[in-house]
């Protein structure tokens, strides 16, 4: 039987989704707990890697196993065995060839500001920029990013290892309660940091650093040294993967 | 030259307020960074302690320096020193017999529950109750402990060291957003686990598992076996201290 996952994590404290030998990562940590449950190891397929300090509203992973047991005892199993800081939100039955990574058709990622003062309550899952930032010229310039475009000189992945960085952005929405800055992005993939690399252009613009025509000339040169942005991982959720075949058995 | 301070903390991964050899504690992380900038010891005298986990959004605490730096250069240069999770908020000048614990006249802490589903980005900072309370039920209850009362049952200390176990509570109050629970408490004192002792015994009410009447009982029969309360501190916050005194110099 092949079950789909949707869990919640909180990532700080962890180095990221993917296993790494003599880290504590998400993978590891739910991995861990199967292996306690089918007293064997079993691996799960993640719908994408996040980095160290990313969280997740609603990641996906698909695994496999021959044990008999009910979705909400899954659900129940996994809990009480994960380690702290992640929790398994909903377990359902999927085909046998669904795929948590390849049959995802889009994601959403969310990145939290705080523009107001220093809170140590937030530290690990908003962003303390601590500085008032130009929402309506954000808003502005976050227009040049919907769409197809060639996204090289908005992630770290070199063209080597991926010769494609083209990719669809659906939607970048802006609001601000003039303390807190949510930033949600809507597309078909998301490649290594692009998501902190347009937010973190996007803050350059808001403090004044950065125009929009520059913001502009910078996609358009399609160049992995013409700027810096990578924000800081504590601020990012993804938010949800969208499969568009009925994956359920 | 006497100075008052106000310091916000996250309580997690601290030992609480009070210097312990080999533990991360508040008064050791800001005595750490007076000793930095003076580069001798330097000790402050907190409001009273907070317990492990305990967090602070306006403790207060009073230390003597004769370092010439007016009160906006000694708050950066606290903050600059101090290790993660706590913020100084304010430093003010003082009278030199102005003391932090025994001028305070007022405490209001606050306890955060929640009802709703659990949420791995508070679990240091809200308890996770994940269950629903009777909140009139419990805002009933709630009227037993307002005013002066022997709080014999509802605290730890024993009345070998601490004989007066008399306190005030001016005020109770509990507010529900229907997931969220915050309850606040005004008094003239509170001795150890007080505040989570009553806090507590009312959430036992709100779930059905002690009726009004016996919670009475409990706190006239001035009795340390009375009953078991003590709920997790990782949901409470000292909110304010307040000096009747006008204490700036």
């Amino acid at each position: 039987m092949r079950y789909k996952v949707t869990v919640q994590y909180n990532g700080a404290g962890y180095a990221g989704w993917q296993k790494q030998p003599g880290l504590a990562t998400i993978q590891q940590a739910i991995e861990t707990a199967l292996e306690k449950i089918h007293q064997r190891p079993v691996s799960i397929q993640g719908s994408g890697r996040t980095d160290a300090k990313v969280h997740a509203l609603g990641q996906v992973f698909h695994f496999d196993s021959d044990l008999n047991i009910d979705v909400e005892s899954w659900r129940r199993a996994l809990n009480a065995n994960v380690s702290k800081g992640i929790r398994i939100v909903q377990v359902e039955s999927a085909q046998d060839d669904f795929h948590a990574r390849y049959d995802a058709t889009q994601k959403h990622y969310r990145y939290w500001l705080e523009m107001g003062a220093f809170n140590v309550f937030q530290e690990d899952t908003v962003f303390q920029l601590n500085q008032a930032l130009d929402i309506p010229l954000m808003q502005q310039a976050s227009r040049i990013f919907v769409g197809t475009h060639d996204f090289t000189s908005f992630c770290a992945n070199s063209l080597d290892e991926l010769p494609d960085q083209v990719r669809t952005i659906y939607g970048l929405e802006i609001l601000s309660d003039g303390q807190k800055v949510q930033i949600d992005v809507f597309g078909n993939g998301f490649m290594r940091y692009m998501v902190r690399m347009i937010v973190g252009a996007l803050v350059k613009v808001g403090l004044g650093k950065l125009s929009v025509n520059e913001l502009r000339g910078i996609l358009l040169a399609k160049d992995k040294q013409a700027g810096s942005f990578n924000i800081d991982g504590c601020g990012l959720y993804l938010v949800d993967v969208i499969y568009d075949k009925e994956n359920n058995a």
